[in-house]
């Protein structure tokens, strides 16, 4: 006998767990695994990442003479592991709707996808390179474009959203989210797999950036830590739920540069080339080539400043 | 030889340490541990955690049907590491004191507290449960609970507080300061282990919250990033030294909802369903229903945002 | 045949791969590594931290008896691999500048840097000393150096950056900021390794700071979450290409505290004992001794808060 | 490009296995897995050794207190994966035959088949303890019985085959192999699954000891290194194939005694009580309480020592 | 619920270990660990060898260097685990004594002895060597000392009996016969840890020797596979039970060389230089320098082979 | 400081091995490694196994899709690591002899003899079918191909044996030798990899088997446990000194079945199709087709068995 009271903890426990199985409409499924698992995401992405850079980021004693079979084999044992997240994810969403395909079926359907989202693999290695660019020549601290690629948290978020975004584009949005939240936890970037986001994106420092779902961002967009792209209000349908995926956040066009600590909030439109200052609070439009500041707000408006 | 001198190198390192324990009037202990390790609270949380939620975050394989085995050998395992943890602990309390405790002595009033944490799992799963609820159905981009449990930061955050407070309540203090410092490091939300939070809590994004030892949070209270519920001032003794323990963080009541970036210090009252507006300062109470912005503040104190 | 088209996205990768290298003007290394591995320097620092902290942050199961042995065959292996990896950076300088030193020179040059590095332990751990001293003495919260040693994240970041400033100064500057970043990530402390901090220095809460390549901080500072030690603007060469190395980040002077969310841009210079008020932005020089609010900016200034 | 010719012998080798598989007849199956597994066979038998005996053979830190939760659990496990492994079997077995029992048959047979072998544990538990009494009593070097368990690798052999021997009885013949084979190289003793042995059975030294497929083997019988129990010849049928399964190996009665290499072949009786002394070569029955030398077969038979 | 009847087993289970406990008279310890670890006794092996032949068997990565700081580490951790190891030896001797020594004493106890053991490692070295050259003179295959130490099963088996002849001799004979049974396994060598051995031991191939407890072999003496210094009969008490620990097993005197699968049985003496041919079977003295084959066997004694 | 004298051992230790390097007239190499690892090359057999037979014996859940992949890539590892293994061996042998190649030149004859190894993996996969399928047809236990070679130990032999023997044959002799002893150590088989073994080879049970390094078998021979084919006495040149490499071993002629301990030694021939009864000891060629039994040896001979 253990020294703790175990049978009646584990009991409690089970009956917390029925309770809230219960409230959830879940049914038993005795046998069968569930959900997708963070673990195994988590290998896929470190596997695709190998894949992507594999001798910068792969195994630390990759030779560049390796470098094709080691990413035929890597890729198809994390495409293999997808697959199974992603008909893992596809049950789970029938279930949810009481809906009845046949595993057959969601395994084909899973496919489908994983197939769509392996031919994107090497557009993303370009879109990243891109990336790297505009990192290594945006901040006067990067010695060179390995070091970036190695060291910078605002890439590895980008390594991160740009396979989740596909994912979440495919309607595997579990995954995707599992995806992104794992550069969160990583980097405090927190980017929405839904985000739009162009070539050429830089994020300085990093920390504390914030990007909703349904944000969208063109070329050449520098950000800088605690920059939250958000949403202004959230509407809510006639009986008071939330609406869920209407587009709330802010667009941002080409060349934009926004500071440390700015908040856009809402449907909004910065234009072109416009440059938002350090801390500023926004929820309106800022036209095409605007240099906005605290200041700057106040003056226009007749307004303080983080009125809303 | 080592072309490096490493004699040397250990030598110094040994007279740093000597020095060290000089000044911390530590005697040496020779053949003992001394203190409790990171790594070991880090598997209890993990345990612990997969014996909350056995089959979303436990491990990968397991299913259903092994529920009870699982959590029964989970748990039968993480409160022994815990109990030698928190004997440690109170060992290393007692030595600091200089106090002489026999260590069956210590290693019962650590059994006694590992009991009575234990008994409060199923609660402790309850209320995650109502975090959970209260996540999704606070964020419009939340598709399912199972999402928000094991993909939402915040969530994560509150299931290692959930897991510190009751340790921190018990005394276990350093153990309870371990846990959610592993949370701190994972979601970038600092959460004091003293911090009292009632049911239905959500932080949406997460990253850069900050929570002191001596707040008091109500039921269904909501906070977005960098929301800091800090203390004003900290008040020291006639001899200058810190007062510590005395209550120096808000008090929170039900239904509030907390905007990004607000900054809420000293014990002041944010009365139940208030509202606060996005990087307000705030340093003074707020009657309950109000919705406090930057502009709303400067009207009613006739004062420029953020004096203090 | 793998039901996904793998040989395809190997050649879609290969091709990736050869365009980016091409516009590097990368030549083919073959069967050589090039770059040095995150995951190698993420090993080195742990048995560093393990060494400088043998029973607090060293293995579990570590007895004082054996705290010498342990240090000494610890520093033995880690020193080897910092070799190892400082002569894959250096050997990677000169490839970039087309140089052709040979390897034994280069790794003769490495085995200098460490030399030189390895010796500053001493020092580098009784500064960190000085840091946990100042945390404790500085938090209400605190309970024990112990604590402060094992749980404060500005502690371990201090403890990363005391290890990567030296390889800066060396000129590893790429190791250095592996370090530095793996601070970072767990902690979102972001220090650049390039920054000069005096002993005593304490990071409360410390998620979201940011301190800049060429800040310069005194002793017995204190900073809390969110505030950035940034560059102003970032100077062009006629070209139009970033100044790289000019000093562009704040000297802080002794025993200045700057509270959370404080943002402070340019080569400006808090004296000493000066004491900086939540979320204010600074851009100018501010004296001994003064207390700077949002409040008191605008008074003396007779403008509005942020303006920049 | 690897400095091998890595295309070249994989293409090789694909040849080769394409050819194996024609002339074994084998249909691709592609993407399923096909048979059982030794790594998966060997941790079932590690933890069912452990289930057995938890506090001597189990993990290094497992306590009396938790021995039924540990066992518990390390059941669950070990017999679902007994039950893949055994469905393997079941699968390639129809496979062989041409069959077509569906998965969920396959399945269901295979778990019938794993809860009756599960059911016998604990009498293989007895069984074996008479093993460990036996081995005490016979060996004057044996200290305890619990150096008996722990060291004797006749005891190790005895572990694996009162697992495997039901299996085999429950015609998961492929799996019991692999169960003995495991024993077979650890301890150099080969005893054929199929084998019939009765309680308190001692194999001292026990390497190149051989027990074949049909032997039958009664109580208290014990065994001295490099002792055969084969079969004499291996009748064909009309074609020249080899008979399999035809009862050809030893009976061996109640507390017969055989030293070290003797050599017993054949369909033939050693009678209740019967000593076979070192190194004799027997082909014939030997009466009950007989003592059967070199010297005594030639006085007895007339005939040179190893005639047959 | 599982699909097996788990409860059904465990409980069975449970019945068995307590009829095994009744029957040995053992009391329920609860909480405390009873037996020495098989996997902790092999790592002390592992360890014991790497510091012995640092570059040769110790790690992969291990340079001259750096030998004496590994050896130094390496022995400070092997000889910790012997010591707990050989405090649980002592207190399960104790227990099965029902003498009640403290643990503080049997530790101390534990300590000196393992101390004892660790002062004699460096004899232990130099008399292998011996061994490894008398393998490398003896076997025409040999091609260096180096390829004997790292290949030669012999030179394997002989490690582990110089490591645990002492500690039998110290009265740790359960860990001592931990050790052999590791080697016996790994080589199909059996050699108790009792017999004692001279330098220059060699044994070609191994497989299949067996060596008594109370063997004493001289200098230079040389096996072949198979031959077994084994005991003619076990004398029992007037009681009828063994009596353990008696002279029993031959002498070897120097430089005699056995043939394959002799075996020489009883407390007989081979003399000086004499050599034993393969599978003869010896139950007398043999005198210094004579050559002994079946056949001059059967001459000498007017019998036939075998006969005892 | 530790309770064991770690000081002096590590010098007594260090002293010990002095010794022997000054005997073995080795110098200091300081900073490099000097031998190859066995375990690498154990790697390196567990890779080659995998490739050989990808579904039977690599990873547990690799699918006949992704044969051609895994076997590309554990090939390129695999053959890279050998590479570096045998350029350690050419360096040894070179230190041995004095002499002075460049590691460029060792190293491009070490990948020389990989290259011509690598090219026969087919043909090695080819005749270990044969060698399955002769097990199958030779063994009435044996229930399928497959059973044999996941399962029977003197397959196991046979795939170190085939991989050992073209390195023997390239001059890797200390790399050859490591594979036998892990096949030796695995299964109690001791072949020697410079024996010469045709296809269709079966060892049944197989424990003590052992084959001498001059040895030439021919195809479909079939032998039984403990069987010997050595030596019969070791030739010494005018010095003393044993002649290494002279054909010493027997000739065993196609389809020869010999049976469990029989042990034939020195340079004869048994002619094909012969079979060996069980335990003779022959000296003298054998004609074809001759049936040899210890009555038959005795009655042609007119002498006593065992006579030599």
């Amino acid at each position: 006998m253990s020294q703790f009271p175990i049978d009646d903890i584990v009991r409690g426990l089970q009956a917390a767990r029925h309770e809230w199985r219960d409230a959830q409409q879940r049914t038993q499924t005795g046998g069968e695994r569930e959900l997708p698992s963070r673990q195994i995401m988590s290998e896929v992405v470190e596997a695709l990442t190998g894949a992507l850079f594999p001798l910068r980021l792969g195994p630390e004693d990759l030779l560049q003479d390796s470098e094709d079979l080691y990413v035929a084999h890597t890729l198809d044992t994390a495409l293999r592991q997808l697959h199974g997240q992603a008909t893992l994810e596809l049950r789970h969403a029938q279930r949810q709707l009481g809906e009845d395909e046949s595993l057959a079926e969601l395994s084909a359907r899973a496919a489908a996808k994983v197939r769509d989202f392996a031919t994107q693999l090497p557009a993303i290695r370009r879109i990243l390179d891109s990336d790297v660019m505009a990192a290594f020549q945006g901040d006067p601290a990067a010695r060179s474009v390995d070091e970036v690629l190695l060291c910078y948290p605002g890439v590895s978020a980008m390594i991160h959203h740009r396979i989740a975004h596909p994912l979440y584009q495919l309607g595997l949005t579990l995954l995707a989210r599992m995806v992104t939240e794992r550069a969160h936890s990583q980097t405090g970037i927190d980017i929405h797999p839904g985000a739009t986001i162009g070539p050429g994106f830089f994020m300085d420092h990093g920390t504390g950036i914030v990007i909703g779902e349904t944000a969208v961002i063109g070329q050449r967009v520098r950000l800088y830590q605690q920059v939250t792209l958000g949403a202004k209000r959230f509407p809510t349908d006639p009986e008071g739920n939330l609406q869920k995926g209407l587009a709330r956040h802010p667009v941002v066009e080409d060349d934009v540069v926004i500071y440390a600590g700015a908040t856009i909030l809402g449907r909004v439109t910065l234009g072109q080339g416009a440059t938002i200052g350090g801390n500023v609070w926004i929820t309106d439009d800022v036209p095409p080539g605007a240099a906005v500041t605290q200041a700057s707000l106040q003056k226009a408006k007749g307004q303080r400043p983080g009125d809303c």
